[in-house]
């Protein structure tokens, strides 16, 4: 499972880091702030799980490659030109692959560090969620708790208890995993593509 | 005294959560946002107080209850209509109690790890106030440090030198408690009954 | 070498506190509000840098006399008239020494706690430049990250890989640690006086 598990957190981080550049670029930042924008928005999630659980050292201090990695991308992306004309639209796949990923596995390390269901729901939502908060309160200007779709957390929410039932129910871990995975991936997607919502907008009235 | 404490700090962290919960109401919050703020206001002190003094696990982890009680008000006072009613200005009196046991219970936690009275008060202060700044930021969207009434902090600090002396003074640990906790309840309320400040509006010169 | 790095520290500390005070006097905040940005912006990098390396107990938290002299400062920075004409113009000598010297320490007890050269660049950077974020989150009410002299982060940066060829490369420590601690102050400062930039402002095209 190790290998699986941290191909996925890969993929998560890269995912995030992506959406994270994309949006520091649309706000015209130099090459410093996109670096840190994409590392705020890929590690800031696991780094919040990793001081509220006490587990050190830090994820990008264990795997020193990936602060590396993300340094690189945004070097990369700041100065190669092509790259430039990703559109901000373009962060939606990226983030709902990041907030599936973290979600799930960070509920999941907070299951192995023994914690409920509750708590390590609560965990995961955290670590899917805080990245992107960060992101967007930085270049959005505009506090995330505004923001209209927080649908987001409640996918986060849900995704978690999927992952946690199928586990219980299933024989196969990596069943549950992908399982949990998609259900965030595929409910986030849709929920931006149908603009769905918790509460109507009061203004409507 | 175990009992007691429990007892406090539970109502503290509801005193904070009602106080997040109007505030994210008047700002036309949904669901998930009534419940972030809330959960944010009433464990945001106690969770600063425990990374600065590496105590874990987190209140909030080790205390399961407690966030699924904020969750439960969170949904009720989001759907049922009649609590909606409950105006802004009745924040003031939730807050002062919160802000009292928060900054009494952090100061002594500080003091039973060994902490000086100095770093104790620096650690009640922060308790206390924590919660209701990210409340605050998040709500008002004018950062907590522009805001007329910060004698806010200034009372939450001498009400734990209050509480040191009288502990030190007195034989009973639970009235020195009390009182510590009276001092602050008392005096905020009237700093904002009478608009006290540190130093005049330099505005109205 | 300790009684060095400790006097270091707290110039580092005063250089930083008064950068903080005279940010907070130019809003016009009360005395709360002036030992607060001091306090956060003098000790919110090591605290940050001592929690992401569970290093405890933080450093002001162990060095009691620290928040005692800045609470000392604020006090008679608020009351004392004199002072107050300092200009906003006057913090870019004691930031860039505050600078300076976080970020060397910074990196070099991440090398004592064992990590690597490119880890212990990231710490530094973070120690040496996250209470200045903070204070100009508070005190300008723009996002740090949208300020033109991002050269900032970048000097810190590479003045950590200064120090650490140094030290590699030379017999005296103390050496080193002079050689990267000019090397970020000067820079910064020259940096300054001739408005450097990563980037051409994309809006000058």
């Amino acid at each position: 499972m190790f290998d699986i598990i941290y191909l996925l957190e890969m993929i998560g981080i890269v995912a995030f880091a992506i959406s994270g550049m994309i949006a520091a670029r649309s706000k015209n930042m130099d090459p410093v702030g996109v670096f840190t924008i994409a590392f705020a928005t890929a590690l800031g999630g696991g780094t919040l799980r990793d001081l509220f659980m006490d587990n050190h050292p830090l994820y990008w201090i264990r795997h020193e490659e990936i602060p590396i990695l993300i340094l690189i991308m945004a070097v990369v992306y700041s100065y190669y030109r092509p790259l430039g004309k990703i559109r901000e639209s373009n962060i939606v796949v990226p983030d709902a692959i990041g907030l599936g990923i973290f979600s799930i596995l960070g509920a999941q390390l907070a299951l192995d560090l023994g914690h409920s269901w509750f708590i390590a729901s609560l965990l995961g939502v955290m670590t899917g969620t805080f990245g992107g908060m960060i992101r967007d309160t930085l270049c959005n200007e505009v506090p995330f708790i505004f923001r209209k779709d927080q649908v987001y957390a409640s996918i986060s929410f849900v995704g978690c208890w999927v992952y946690f039932v199928c586990n219980w129910l299933l024989e196969s871990h990596a069943a549950a995993l992908a399982i949990g995975l998609l259900f965030i991936v595929l409910t986030r997607l849709l929920a931006v593509r149908f603009d769905i919502r918790l509460q109507r907008d009061p203004h409507h009235h």
